[in-house]
């Protein structure tokens, strides 16, 4: 390979990361945006979100808790829930998750339970925490032993609930998730 | 007092914490039932929940991930859904939650979000685990650091993002929640 070919070879891979990391900044700033314009209408917090799949947007997200008088109505789980509509399934692999701002617990967790490939997020829990959300706070608690938390949790029955995991279990035709 | 009486006092408040276990019982076996009935519905997983308000059950649900192709449709999630509708309001305060089994983290994070009074749970989240649901390995995941998760965590543009808690901040007739 003589100097010329191997320059534009390197040139050719500075410019694809070069695209890349342009539509990525594409792709928060759309989120962002959503979460300027969400704070601005009072709908919800200031918060937003998208899915990408194949470099396409497929779903969108602003925080509508207030609006909806839905405490789960977060912007992360409103556009998990709109991209697995437009998929038909109950899973986002190859897809990913762009959001203003750090998952909360809840939202991290539906992101796992839709298993995307991967999260880019701008603003830290504690910068909403800082502007008085409890991001932070509910990670803190999620740590803490079940008798130690704020809102105590009791346990009871567990023999009884059992059951259920063995009617699972002994269900041939069931789809796991 | 008499012993008489003092006897008929401690008669009383025996038979009100056994008429109150009781009705927590009852509770919790139709949290259980719902979880039965879905394992062998096939609508979703072994899960079941409800709210209770003045001693009334006042929302129910039972998983149905597979069948609304919605990773967050977990029992708690909707019966808190469900429970806001019906208050009308995104939070409920002075109302309990009954789940058959340990909240995964994103439940775990919609029950502080809807700062509910107390939570009351069945199975261990290590139960459902041994059934092939992966709440054990989620509360894993969340205590990681990001560049440690099995999904990746990409911060980027964080300065661009801090202009909607700016417009949060600013705006003197939100709603915080």
């Amino acid at each position: 390979m003589d100097r010329r070919s191997g320059s534009r070879f390197s040139l050719s891979i500075t410019l694809t990361a070069f695209v890349e990391q342009n539509m990525k900044n594409l792709f928060m700033t759309r989120a962002i945006e959503l979460s300027i314009e969400n704070a601005r209408s009072g709908r919800g917090g200031p918060f937003g979100a998208v899915v990408v799949k194949d470099n396409k947007v497929i779903a969108e997200g602003a925080n509508q808790v207030t609006a909806s008088n839905d405490p789960t109505a977060h912007a992360e789980v409103l556009a998990i829930r709109q991209a697995c509509e437009k998929v038909g399934y109950f899973e986002l692999k190859d897809c990913e998750l762009y959001t203003s701002c750090e998952p909360c617990p809840m939202c991290l967790g539906a992101i796992y339970w839709a298993r995307l490939d991967r999260v880019y997020f701008a603003g830290l829990a504690a910068d909403a925490s800082r502007v008085g959300f409890d991001d932070s706070a509910i990670y803190y608690e999620i740590a803490r032993p079940h008798a130690q938390r704020t809102i105590p949790m009791i346990q009871m029955m567990r023999e009884d609930a059992l059951a259920a995991f063995r009617a699972w279990e002994e269900k041939s035709d069931k789809i796991p998730y």
